[in-house]
């Protein structure tokens, strides 16, 4: 089962992965605010947190998985080339086991140099390297637009067609997508070479993330020892 | 396949509702200031809009309705004790055919008098009648709080409780629920009794919504002929 939240301040998607036959479940990135909420949801549906997985260290919001982990004793998982606090670090094709449900790290850098995204069946959470009709901004934080055209054309436009997006975020109210769609009609991706992406991202003149000063040191922490 | 959408300012969900292989589609509750985003989705996705349902005549959004059907052709359906300018008033247990998705209306009056709920396979979309633990208040605008108990007790929790609860809003970032969630874990309904429900409504103390005074009217017109 797969229960999206939303956080209205930060625009941000939270997805509840759970086995409820076995009573255990993941949340793929948590957002601080959001603690109490999510924490009700598990207690709620009778399941037990066994992972926190974060696709990247955000900038636009303070990951929820330091406080989870304390409360719950669940595993923080994410890129070793993300937040030193995490418990493990995913490889390309590593596999966290959530009762029946197998849970796939797919590296995705370009946003961040530390992005990933986890395929489970039939659907695959993205974070911010594809968005419903668009990507996230490749300009800060070790963002490389040629990276981020590489994982999403080479890694995400490879799986079945019919594999549901789930994004990292929206600010447009779509909630989800499919491969397929996001082939044929992202305006920034479909039938544009890698050359022409990087020129288009180098040209969005896009503000810093509100929150980039204070968030990717908060979520560097896991977002318990740095004030936000 | 049905698609969730969000308006951010109202907190209000579309739902797109859509046979794929025909290529034809329905929306529950559009909102006037996402007609562009819905009508590009459509296209985007090859679909003909051919119906578009209204839970109620809402008193926190306008409904986009109207100005669907001048741009699509589109059938509009809802309550005939609802708006007057909609073209198919639809009684409980009445079906409209979507391709090969037959939708249910059921009648469900209570947070307004004109409440209707549309049931499809596994789903129901429930506007303001039940929310992700909550339900509609029932002080305005010919609601009742009994009646309401009897269409959430009556109709909807006697639904198998595997079946998909899809509210028309929510305010803390929950998309769905079930009825089976609903039925054990509603604060206010779960384990209360009809007396209870009505006493607890009568001590909500809300104050009207923000655009009650402007959207009813606009509604009532299908969000054409009125200002907002």
């Amino acid at each position: 089962m797969v229960r999206q939240l939303f956080d209205l301040e930060s625009s941000t998607y939270t997805y509840l992965i759970a086995d409820m036959a076995k009573g255990v479940a993941a949340l793929v990135d948590p957002v601080l605010e959001q603690v109490e909420r999510d924490a009700a949801l598990l207690e709620q549906l009778g399941l037990r947190l066994v992972a926190v997985l974060e696709t990247h260290v955000h900038a636009d919001h303070v990951t929820a998985a330091g406080k989870l982990r304390e409360r719950t004793g669940a595993t923080t998982y994410g890129s070793p080339l993300g937040a030193p606090c995490i418990d493990v670090g995913l490889a390309d094709g590593d596999v966290v086991q959530v009762g029946d449900i197998a849970i796939t790290a797919i590296a995705t850098p370009g946003h961040t140099d530390d992005g990933l995204s986890y395929l489970v069946p039939g659907a695959v959470f993205t974070g911010d390297t594809l968005l419903v009709r668009g990507c996230g901004r490749a300009d800060f934080q070790n963002g490389d637009a040629g990276q981020l055209y590489d994982s999403v054309t080479g890694r995400l436009f490879t799986l079945a067609d019919s594999t549901i997006v789930y994004p990292g975020h929206d600010y447009r109210g779509h909630t989800c997508s499919t491969i397929g769609e996001e082939k044929r009609l992202n305006p920034r991706l479909a039938n544009r070479d890698r050359e022409a992406f990087i020129a288009l991202m180098s040209t969005l003149d896009l503000p810093p993330p509100k929150k980039l000063a204070t968030a990717v040191p908060a979520n560097r922490a896991c977002g318990t020892s740095q004030a936000h």
